[in-house]
């Protein structure tokens, strides 16, 4: 499996071209248990945990002793081979996370083991218990941050953040709607939107304790939360009350639950879709768009995570994580030991029903 | 009638306060034929013609005597009822439109009887041969103009004009898509592109004659001319040849029409949804939003022709007729003696099959 892991994160050339017989302390990484795919399928079958060896520690690399790293679907997507960014196979799965530092290569400044450091941006392979990569890739955290809150902070609720911010000019008192409200990113809209003021019209499935999700939404700061047959009116508007119509609505859903989002929207109104749970299309009628002059248009966090915007992308994320450390931004998740990897991953891929965001403790 | 022709145009408490015995010259315009409705429902069932008798022309109406007036889809659609912005009942059918000045009251100034006129802004009431009118409703023509052109350049030659300008900023050598290219609109914004030196893809219906449409779109500048069929093939883009990939696409159809302008489109373009015709909502994949980031919006010429941009309106009709004068700006009409308008009507609801702009000529 040597090949394997040198093939995922460094060049082939080095594995041409072993390294001289100068061993320094900490040159070398401790062996990786990893969960790993060679092919494009399943991902609950082509995935397979595996020993990888220790690997170089170059003069800029940081080996990192994982602590977390979540399952977003953007990773099984990556696995099943139709997200357009994928790493080339044989690949270990995963995209974010933290850990603490193991040890630094030479020229390393900056960061010492034992710091708490998370991966940003973004980058394959942290579904494993030592990440050896560039020091360009960690961002060192303030350590009072749980490691589980580090590992998520990026995909969702930077999402949720930048949805807010770069589509319609918000102001205090202003609203907006969202299906999939249940979602890390729903439940971040909602306490971002109540910080600035802004109210939140939120959209939940249909389900076996709907009235406890309802619940819980409202504890996070949510207006209203409809699920989808109480929205079975004839004119949806009728139920806002004092909440004023939303300007810009988030759809992760799609089919009939982009449709209630649509129907919410005031006139000139921007819906943003970010996601399609439901795997269907979204329609919109004619009128839609010509009489009600809405905007459609969609998310996708890449432009805001590439290597050109790190800078301003930490920054954001420091501010996500300071609101985690003063209580004011929490969500769901739940713990999953690194040995129960798969049924983590069958939970993810919603096999057991509704589950919280999977996120894996090393 | 006329009763109704009161309250279709003057207030109805004019009807109540007959004008005292002084009578002027040209103060009650001529008997005027008109389509009439006095119920919303189907278009070719609703209206009659009729004799209305003649009314008063106050200080600052104009009265003129109407040359042409087409029939566009929002004018059945307003008398179908479905229309958002519709006139009280009962009410002459008609919103664009172009005479000579017949007469003028007693404070007009710079309009005089013999002057080629078009309602500017649009007005309900243009089915007849003599309108009377505010004189802030007309606007003076070159009379060099032919009237059906002044007659029917505002609601679809001025969407083509503004669709080109207010979604995506053009450069000369871009591309734009479209379909129902044989449309006014499709049209014009072929020949307004070509003037731009941006290049058009249009789409068009598989129907007897349509190598002949081809033939006909590609004289007036279109570079690619395919009718649906045609794009029945795996990678539209494929056909583009040395035609840049669109960053702008028109709509007008729905259904898989809007399906194919948004298969053309480049990554991060827009499609703007101006029609109908196919009665059929746009669907789109949750990937088109996320990875391809395309947005979709609405054109509404309503916000073009309020009375608070008459001047800015204007002088784009000015600029319209000038390369209508110019010969740079033709379009397919059919026009149809006044006493034939229900045939018209018949063609322009599509009973005939495929027809070009119906204008009556009065």
């Amino acid at each position: 499996m040597a090949c394997v892991r040198f093939l995922t994160f460094k060049p082939f050339h080095h594995l041409l071209r072993p390294t001289s017989g100068q061993i320094r302390a900490f040159s070398m990484s401790p062996p990786s248990t990893a969960v790993l795919y060679e092919t494009h399928g399943p991902p609950d079958t082509v995935t397979k945990v595996v020993q990888l060896p220790p690997i170089e520690i170059k003069a800029n690399d940081v080996c990192v002793k994982m602590l977390a790293a979540p399952i977003n679907p953007s990773d099984y997507n990556r696995i099943q081979g139709v997200y357009p960014v994928r790493p080339p196979l044989p690949a270990v799965g995963g995209y974010e996370g933290a850990g603490e530092v193991h040890s630094v290569g030479s020229a390393v400044e900056g960061l010492s083991p034992g710091d708490l450091v998370m991966v940003s941006p973004p980058s394959t392979g942290t579904w494993q218990t030592h990440v050896v990569k560039d020091k360009s890739f960690w961002h060192k955290v303030d350590k009072g941050t749980p490691a589980e809150y580090a590992a998520t902070v990026t995909i969702n609720p930077l999402s949720a953040l930048r949805m807010i911010e770069d589509y319609v000019n918000l102001k205090s008192g202003d609203a907006v709607v969202q299906n999939g409200a249940t979602s890390m990113v729903g439940q971040c809209v909602i306490q971002l939107a109540k910080l600035r003021g802004i109210h939140t019209i939120n959209i939940i499935r249909d389900r076996a304790g709907s009235d406890l999700a309802k619940e819980k939404l409202k504890k996070l700061g949510a207006d209203e939360v409809y699920t989808e047959s109480q929205l079975n009116v004839k004119n949806v508007k009728s139920l806002l009350g004092n909440v004023p119509e939303p300007t810009l609505g988030f759809n992760c859903v799609g089919g009939d639950a982009a449709t209630l989002v649509l129907k919410f929207l005031r006139h000139g109104g921007t819906m943003v879709t970010y996601g399609g749970m439901a795997k269907k299309p979204v329609t919109v009628s004619t009128s839609s768009f010509i009489f009600k002059e809405l905007t459609l248009t969609g998310f996708y966090l890449q432009k805001w995570i590439n290597p050109d915007k790190t800078e301003e992308c930490r920054e954001m994320l420091d501010y996500l994580l300071g609101l985690i450390r003063e209580g004011k931004l929490k969500y769901d998740m739940e713990l999953v030991p690194f040995n129960e990897f798969h049924t983590a991953l069958d939970k993810s891929l919603g096999k057991l029903g509704s589950q919280p965001k999977q996120v894996i403790k090393f």
